[in-house]
């Protein structure tokens, strides 16, 4: 993973975490503490289940810094600027597809099966929004039909690295592909407005 | 504890997780994590507190698969069949008894004091449920009266077993012993409506 | 850092855990939960991060004894007398000055990087109250203006501490120096009515 396209994913996290303050009274220090949460919650709750610690924030602190500053020129641009929601969109679809397969990796170096590879893939690429909508007092996102298969992409190009990675070693690459397929599916989704049924019951 | 008695309680903590979503517009996707989340957030704050990483499902990820197949099987079941409230009532006891001794055993392992290993076992018996109703946006039920002794149940219970542990070793099974307390409170405060006062305040 | 002192800031944490239970149907129980997760939250987060396992209150149970009982006086002592929040506010003030340099010490005692010591150190300080907060279904206070420089004066004491520490190794006592910091833009914060600008954005 070129170190580049990490801050990239960061960055993006953090813009989503400060967006999700809009209307709320949320002030300059509860952005940075969203935007914080958003780009590192998921892969610290990874790192924390795996006892890869101290957990990779800590080892690798200009990650902090890039959400950080992000969530300050956010903080400032989002006055007088409209953000561009779509391109934000599409941003955040590459960063859900690199943490994503990013968290898969690391658990598979950890020699852990490939269901947990899966899980904790998936865990690093949406518990951190989790988090910021628990904050936010929102529902979370991902767990609502207007998302569009946004957890789902993520579990399905988990799979899918999962499943090269263990059974076609010749296939090169395998985590590029994953990102590829959790890109393509995300966006897809975003388009054709595909769905996952929603819960309902008798009682 | 046999590994049966395991699955049985992540199932019926997989079905309660299902059952909060009801009504919320959650979809299939957000039905899988409340089931997960319900099943292993307890034990997981145990373990990362202990520091007995990897965490217990990482290390027996059959538990996962326990959860998520569960929680399918309720997605789908419960569309068309009313749960049987009750029953779930009585299984749901049995699993509050069974995770919270797992977890106070688990601490004596590790060697921490009596009250640490009562705290740990609430804790492991409790806070997945808290977890679920946080992001289902519910005050926690396990803070409300009508729950009728749902952690007291388990403190109590905790607590035998852990005086039970150390001041009567000639007793046998100690934590089967804790568990009955456990299961025995909490059916009877159902029954007999007991309840915890409740806070109030002059300020 | 006289154990008295720790013991005082943990008191001061659980009544404020006590007192956000106000007006919400809390039973006893909750209560305790509330009182312990604000006093332990912020420390169990940053010790978890760091890898520093078992986690404080593991290592010293003392610590969540002081915690239980004072909410048990609270939970008591609250329905017959006004609680005297103007006095609650200053101590609460010296809690925050005293979490957040205790947890940028331990950071740098594990060799992490400045930035990393003032962002656990500032995590030690407020997030216990952060959970408080989500588990009673509000917005963090700490993210509203009216809390008036809360997390912001546990952030410039943090730095100055870390600064000094660093920088100005013949100053004597950096420590004691961060905490007053802490302490005298906190209640400088809430006697004039310091605020952050809030969040507003265009879309």
């Amino acid at each position: 993973m070129p170190p580049w396209l990490e801050h990239f994913a960061v960055a993006v996290c953090a813009i989503s975490g400060v967006l999700a303050a809009a209307g709320r009274g949320v002030d300059l220090f509860g952005v940075l503490v969203l935007a914080l949460v958003t780009a590192v919650g998921g892969g610290t709750i990874r790192d924390v289940c795996l006892g890869a610690e101290p957990v990779f924030w800590i080892q690798n602190p200009s990650v902090t810094v890039t959400a950080l500053l992000t969530a300050l020129a956010t903080f400032v641009v989002a006055r007088f600027w409209r953000m561009p929601l779509r391109a934000l969109l599409v941003a955040d679809a590459v960063g859900l597809a690199m943490f994503t397969i990013v968290g898969a990796e690391k658990s598979l170096q950890y020699q852990e099966s490939g269901i947990i590879a899966v899980i904790l893939g998936v865990i690093t690429g949406v518990a951190g929004g989790i988090i910021r909508d628990v904050l936010c007092r929102e529902l979370p996102l991902v767990f609502r039909q207007e998302t569009f298969l946004y957890a789902t992409a993520a579990t399905i190009g988990s799979v899918a690295y999962v499943l090269l990675y263990r059974f076609a070693p010749s296939v090169p690459m395998p985590g590029l592909i994953g990102m590829i397929v959790i890109l393509l599916l995300r966006l897809a989704a975003i388009v054709w407005k595909w769905r996952l049924p929603v819960f309902d019951s008798r009682t």
